[in-house]
This record gives structure tokens, sequence and C-alpha cells, in this order.
């Protein structure tokens, strides 16, 4: 059957990008649709989704691989009827070049008073404000794994003293590390908060009250600040707008939200010292992640192994 | 006389932060505040000054050595009655540091959008925008001296594709260079424009209507950005508003005027994709001058050469 190493595409990105993507990637390999109603999917292998259709697996009862069309895969874990078949989720430069911009950029942002800068601006008001180093600050990144690692050493190279916080500890240069145990020393000597954690059992709502508490108040920002491009369930945005309200936190960066878009009436949006970015830290590249699938399935069909596997137990 | 190895303090800075600087800086030498109209600086040999008051020459007619409070020096080259001595200016990783933490943070706030996402955060609209990879834009860094190689070099670790232009060609890894000769070309190139350039007859009015209409348009930002922390004189700031107004530029990040304070009547205060800071992309830090001032007198009086010294004919 002409559907047999066709791969099922169904993501809720823009079509008109999602078909050039295809027409590079896919030279020789069919692709189905979802969103066509009809399209027969019944003998496809292979499927890529984001936020796919809620009958997908009943329509492709024969798919031997699933890709997610982004890093995180807590929106295909989730899935009803998942099928117990390999998960390979997206793992990529572009991806982890964008994120390490947008880390980078909220952490100089923070440390270069942008937020008190353009309220100046604003209000046309010429006035130097006091200006501590990089290397005076204190960067804490949690979730050391693609994403976590490239940032630190980006933050390294720009000057910041940065540590890295995991499940299992890492080795990186320049960085100090902590594990799980760890975590207690690792907020006290934290100004600036990234997390970068994967949505699982273990981070759902591990940035809460208890944590912005523990973080370090006094460096030489004045308060600690929280930069958060994982994912919203991490955080609990009652405590984190409490926070910011009472002077625990000084300022935050938010690429992700509890319900996203986040509502139009959230305080989040006006407060002080918050900067929101629209779930945009890293957009997947369509022609990056058709490209990876491509490989993949080259890999899998030369029998070799999948990369970038989901392990279903921890979650991520 | 005990004034013989004192140093000449005239400085525009704050007070108490001086005098803390002082303290560990020159332990075994006295440290005469040219602010003090009653203070003997008849026998003094050396002097830090930025912006000194305009008898400093005639109170202290012993000067030897000349420190400038700043990297640019074309605030003491202009003084009446300089004496003819060797002008020393202010080198130092925390300066460069800092400067590199406002270049790479103003590049990435028009490659990542801030000005429109902002307006979009005030408006509480959550749409996320179209977004180029930092290796599909070019920086292009006019000044290829300490402060602009140092930026390059972080630039191109953040991703970013970046061309450097000089008066004498550079080498530089991973940054294609530029001579005098070679202008054009590199304008033509560039997408986001770096001006790190000393203000000399050289450069005054370098950036002007005819120089910005020969940056690349069309590239992945759409329209070039300028962005200058050198000196304002380097600019001409009714082309620089034109280009914003009619689009040949399509954002500005500016820390130097041709008047500083900006006036609160300059329509660049107000101006879309305009980001305005005090000149502070790099303020001197104080500790560190006199660290600077104190070493290089160190050498001075061991015969050793002065580092960082001034070439009258170039003007810096
Ligand atoms: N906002 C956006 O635009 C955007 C874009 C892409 C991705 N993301 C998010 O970023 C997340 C991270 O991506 P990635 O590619 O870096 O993932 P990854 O390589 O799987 O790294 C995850 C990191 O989190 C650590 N971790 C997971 N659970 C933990 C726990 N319970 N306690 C301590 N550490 C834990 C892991 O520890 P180990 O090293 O010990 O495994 C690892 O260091 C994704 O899951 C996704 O949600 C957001
Ligand atoms: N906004 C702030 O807070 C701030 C803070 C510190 C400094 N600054 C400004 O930044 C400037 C640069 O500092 P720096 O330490 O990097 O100076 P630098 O080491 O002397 O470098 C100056 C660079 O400009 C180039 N240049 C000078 N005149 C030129 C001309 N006519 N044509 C082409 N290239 C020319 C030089 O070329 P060669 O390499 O061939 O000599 C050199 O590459 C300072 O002069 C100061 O005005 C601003």
């Amino acid at each position: 059957m002409a559907a047999a190493n066709a791969v099922v595409v169904d993501l809720k990105f823009e079509r008109r990008e999602v078909d050039r993507a295809v027409g590079e990637a896919f030279r020789d390999r069919m692709v189905l649709h979802a969103s066509d109603r009809e399209c027969d999917l019944s003998d496809a292998r292979y499927a890529v989704v984001w936020k796919p259709g809620p009958d997908l697996f009943r329509r492709a009862p024969k798919l031997e691989v699933l890709f997610s069309g982004g890093a995180g895969v807590d929106h295909v874990l989730s899935l009803p009827d998942l099928p117990d078949i390999p998960i390979v989720r997206f793992v990529d430069p572009s991806l982890t070049t964008r994120m390490s911009e947008w880390v980078v950029l909220q952490c100089l942002s923070h440390l270069r008073q942008v937020p008190a800068y353009l309220r100046q601006q604003r209000d046309r008001v010429w006035r130097e404000l006091p200006q501590p180093e990089a290397r005076e600050v204190t960067v804490g990144i949690m979730g050391l794994g693609v994403l976590g690692q490239d940032s630190a050493t980006k933050l390294r190279m720009m000057g910041f003293n940065v540590l890295g916080w995991s499940r299992r500890k890492k080795m990186l240069a320049g960085v100090e590390t902590y594990d799980a145990e760890g975590l207690d020393k690792f907020l006290s000597r934290t100004d600036v908060l990234v997390g970068l954690l994967p949505l699982t059992d273990g981070t759902r709502g591990i940035f809460n009250n208890a944590l912005f508490a523990r973080l370090r108040q006094g460096g030489a920002l004045g308060k600690p600040v929280f930069i958060n491009a994982g994912r919203g369930g991490s955080q609990v945005e009652a405590d984190l707008r409490e926070a910011l309200r009472t002077g625990i936190l000084g300022g935050a960066s938010l690429d992700v939200f509890e319900q996203e878009p986040l509502p139009a009436g959230d305080p989040l949006w006006g407060m002080d010292n918050v900067i929101v970015t629209p779930h945009a830290a890293s957009a997947t590249d369509v022609r990056a992640l058709f490209r990876h699938v491509e490989r993949q399935i080259g890999r899998y069909e030369a029998g070799d192994s999948l990369e970038n596997l989901v392990d279903r137990t921890t979650g991520y």
C-alpha cells in the first residue's frame, strides 16, 4: 500500500508553512494530513503530532513511532488511547539556539533593568541607574537538559555566575551543578531563577511560594527574579502573583502559563518588572522538525536506534 | 613634597563612591580632589579626569601623565590648554563586559521584537510574531577596538552572523572584517549596524542619511536597525529621525546623543522601535578605574611603557 511509509501530520501549525516544509523534507514519502477528515490513515506507521485530534489513534491503528512536534511531550503523554509505541521528542539546534536567545535576553533585561529604563523612556527621564555587572549576579537554571545546558554555557559566556540543577547531577564546564538533593543550597545562592523543566508529576507546581521564599534575598539585584520557559503547569501562578506583590520576587519573565493564552484579565500582564511573551521563547521550525523526523525514520528503517526517545516512567 | 606622587582626581562622579574607591586603590598615594578649590595641586604629576574644571591645567602645571576616566578621550582632547603629555585611556574587563552586555541585549531585543511584544503586552494581546533565528541576521560592527571585538565574539556565540569594520583590517575568529575601503560592501550586507567608534574628525557625523541608505533592505528583520553606544557626535540625529520615520531604518537602540541629556522634547524618546538609554551602556566602575591608574603609574615609575596610550594624530 502506498501509505505504508507515509507520515501522518497532525500539527496545529499554519498549513501553508507545513506544506512548504513537507516538500523540502519528505521527498520520497507520502504525507497524510489528519485534518483531511476523508484521508485514510489506516496503514500509516509514523505520525508527527502537536495537540492532535482526539480520534487520531483510532484512525491510525498501525502507528509504530510517534514524533512530538515540540521538545516537550506532556501534551503527548496525556493523550487518550495513546498506543504503547516509541515516542521521539524534537531536539534540534534551531530550537536550542532560539531558546538560548530568549533566556539570555531575559537575564540581560533584568540585569540591565530594562523595565525601569523603559518606564523612564516613556516619561522622558534621563537618569542612570545603579548597574551591577553580570558576574555579580548568579543565575540558577532548573532543568539542565538540552536547552538548560546551552543556556548555561551562553550565560557563562556573557559573564554571569551560573548554577544548574537537575534530577541527575551533570558535569558542565564553568557551571556548578546540583542534583535533586541539592535544591536548598542551589536556591539559596540563586538571584535569577530560570525554569527549563519538562512538565511531569515531579515538576507540576514546583515553582510555588515555598520555593520562591528560598531564593537569595539581597543579592546584587536586590530581589530575586523568576524566569520560566519550561511549562506553565510547573508554576503556581497565585503564588507567583503574591510573591511579586509582596516583594519576595523583584521581577519575572514568563513565556508559559497555567492557562494559555493568558486570559486578558490576568494581573500578570500589567505587573511591574514582569515581561510576558506568548509561548514564543522557542517555536518549532517546521522545516527543521520534518528534517529531524525524516532522519529518525531513516535510522529506524535501517535498524538503528531512535534518538531522543521519551522515558514514560519519568515522563520526559 | 608630599604631593609629588599624588594623583589629582577631577571626575564628575558621585563623591562618596570616589572616596570609597580611593581608599581601596591608592593605599600609599595622596589623592587631591580638584573640586576642593583650596587644594594645592601645583606639584602633582598625575591626574585622572572626566569633564575636568577649566582651570585644572593652570592649577596643576607639573602633570606628567593624564588619565581619562572613560574609554573615550574626545572630552579630553578638546580641553583648552591641554599640555603635551601622554594621555592614557581607560581599558578594563569590567568596562568591556558591561558594554557587551548592552550590545548583545540590544541586538537580541531587535531580533526578538521586544518593542512589538511589549506593545502587545500593554494591550494584553497574545500573538506569536514571525521569528528569524540569530544566524539569519547579520550584525555589522563599526569600530573593532577593545569593545567592538568583545561584542563581536559574544554576538557570534549567540548565533548571529557578524561583520566588522575598522580603519585597519582586523583578524577575528568567525568574523568577516573590512577596512576603511570596504565600507560599501560591509554596509550592503548589514542588517543590524552597531556603532562602537570613538568620536574623532574621521567619525563625526558618519552615521547619516547616505550611510543608512546603504544598509541592506529586506533582510530577515525586514528593515535595518541602528544601534549606537560610541558617541552621539558620530550620528546626525536629524537624518536618523528621518530614516526612522520613512522606514529606511526599522528600529534603533541609542545610548549616546548629539546633546546629552537628550532633551525631553526630542521625538526619539517616543518613536516606535526606538530604545533610549541615558549614556549608561558601560559606566566606568570607579574602583576598576583607580586600580588601572595605580597599575599604570606603577609601570611608569618603574620605567615601563604606559599602556592604552592615546594617539593624538588619529584622535583616539
Ligand atoms: N517555551 C517554549 O517555547 C519551549 C520550547 C521548547 C521546550 N520547552 C520546554 O522546555 C523543556 C525542557 O526541554 P529540554 O529539551 O531541555 O528537555 P530535556 O533535555 O529532557 O531536559 C530536561 C531537564 O529537566 C530535568 N528534570 C526533569 N524532571 C526533573 C525533576 N523532577 N527534578 C529535577 N530535574 C528534572 C532533567 O534532569 P536529568 O538531566 O537528570 O534528566 C533535565 O536536566 C521541555 O520539556 C518543554 O516543556 C519550552
Ligand atoms: N556609551 C558608553 O557607555 C561608552 C562606554 C565606553 C566607551 N564608549 C565609546 O566607545 C568607543 C570605543 O571604545 P574602544 O575601547 O573599543 O576604543 P578602541 O579600542 O580605540 O577602538 C576604536 C575602534 O574604532 C576604529 N576607528 C576609529 N576611527 C576610525 C575611522 N575613522 N574609520 C574606521 N574605524 C575607525 C578603530 O580602528 P583601528 O582598529 O584601525 O584603530 C578601532 O577599531 C570609545 O571611544 C567611546 O567613545 C562608550
